[in-house]
């Protein structure tokens, strides 16, 4: 299935007092959704943009805790039924030992927060991260210089994003600032997830050695997902959230925002 | 606790060929975790931008079909415990009677894939949520002229955006115009459910009367959420989503995006 389709819209513009009306064609981003199942078991249902299923199968299960590397990952495929003739099933075979259910970040937040100090609060929440996977051991920075130079390059290679002004773009660029690979979904999280699933189905995780960019906000659970992976550097072209920055700073991560229109706020300042 | 926080930042701006590096302060939004108890039982746990708890609560009870109306929500409140000094745990009590589990639209989609025609697929999708509610009885169009208006009513009411960038809008307004609730929130969806929740709170469900104009882009579980409410125009700033315009065709709703800068796009097109 095409990431995009489309269909008729009435659009409207507007000429001095007046406004004008035109049928026409309009392209819009794909949503659908998608069963992924854990050797049979269904795991969870998600609204994702089809394309790159297999990537961001093997990303949601690595970046929530499910699995450690490619290793684990036995086998991800598509299901083989025609019921499922869209393609919106995948199933999963995970290597002997590899632990599931409570123990991921996945599983739900609830028994973790009656043994936090503060109850259910934000500090609680970067506790139960950093307890699971710890700081990032191997810091790097990004140079102004370099990060300003990212959004036009993740521009240029967004296709459909172009068309429909629906989708979300992530996308991984080494320190000299090349694009490694970018993915787009109508979910944040869903273009997360495919591009680090793409460096673990290359059996290249962790993925300490690229700075990863996002078209739109950072919230704490992207940011959680850039940290189980262990990215040094995140970038987002919008406003980062309060547990966004804590989560950061609390692991060792470069995070900066609203990168667009030659300027960046880093929020890894040591002060305040 | 306050929305907006300020932080420590280090804002990089470019002049000429060199870029600038000063230590600065930011406001940024505030992200907390909530959980949501139904009679001392946890429902979930979600990331919001802390006030209008009880709002948000009783608005996502209604629009994930938990509950129905203000009568079936006997109380809702911050639960009386040190142990959550943040009030970041909120406790209801339903009405005799009212179903919760697996009844609602909140409780696993898988279930009801499993006989659908498609499988998974975005058009099972659309027939759940209408075989739960059906179409809108009572269909309402809202003028180019009057939908044109909007955008700026709702950017002078929103305070937090202006500081931080990083929240979201969802706005009531009647068919005149005029703005009748706003909330913001780090998340889309909370921002929504903060109105409509607004709405039973005050005992005046189904919202059959307003107009919902979103900050953001429309995916398919903000139209969902608005169609249970039976909000008849649902309008974006940002891009729907296929299956957002093809639920909104099916339910009969005006679903209008893109409608910034004096234009917009209507989806409710009879054609294509």
């Amino acid at each position: 299935m095409p990431p995009t389709r489309r269909l008729s819209v009435t659009r409207v513009t507007t000429e001095g007092q007046a406004s004008v009306r035109a049928l026409g064609e309009d392209e819009v981003a794909v949503e659908e959704p998608l069963e992924l199942r854990v050797e049979g078991e269904s795991l969870l249902v998600t609204m994702r943009t089809p394309g790159h299923d297999v990537e961001l199968a093997a990303g949601l299960l690595y970046t929530e805790g499910v699995i450690d590397g490619a290793d684990d990952l036995v086998a991800v495929a598509h299901i083989d039924d025609p019921a499922d003739a869209r393609g919106n099933t995948l199933d999963t075979r995970l290597a002997g030992g590899v632990r599931r259910g409570e123990t991921t970040l996945l599983s739900s937040q609830r028994a973790m927060f009656a043994s936090s100090a503060c109850g259910i609060c934000g500090g609680a929440t970067v506790d139960r991260v950093l307890g699971r996977v710890g700081p990032l051991t191997t810091p790097r920075r990004a140079s102004p210089e370099l990060l300003l130079s990212l959004p036009a390059r993740m521009r240029e290679a967004q296709a459909s994003f172009a068309k429909t002004g629906g989708l979300h773009a992530a996308a991984l660029f080494d320190f000299d600032g090349v694009l490694e690979v970018l993915r787009e979904d109508i979910g944040r999280h869903n273009a997360v997830d495919k591009v680090l699933g793409w460096r673990l189905l290359r059996d290249e995780v962790p993925v300490d050695d690229r700075v990863l960019l996002v078209s739109g906000r950072a919230g704490f659970e992207l940011v959680q997902k850039a940290i189980v992976a262990r990215v040094p550097v995140m970038a987002a072209i919008g406003a980062p959230s309060s547990l966004a920055v804590d989560l950061a700073r609390a692991a060792g991560m470069q995070l900066v925002g609203f990168l667009r229109d030659g300027r960046l706020n880093d929020y890894s300042a040591t002060i305040g």
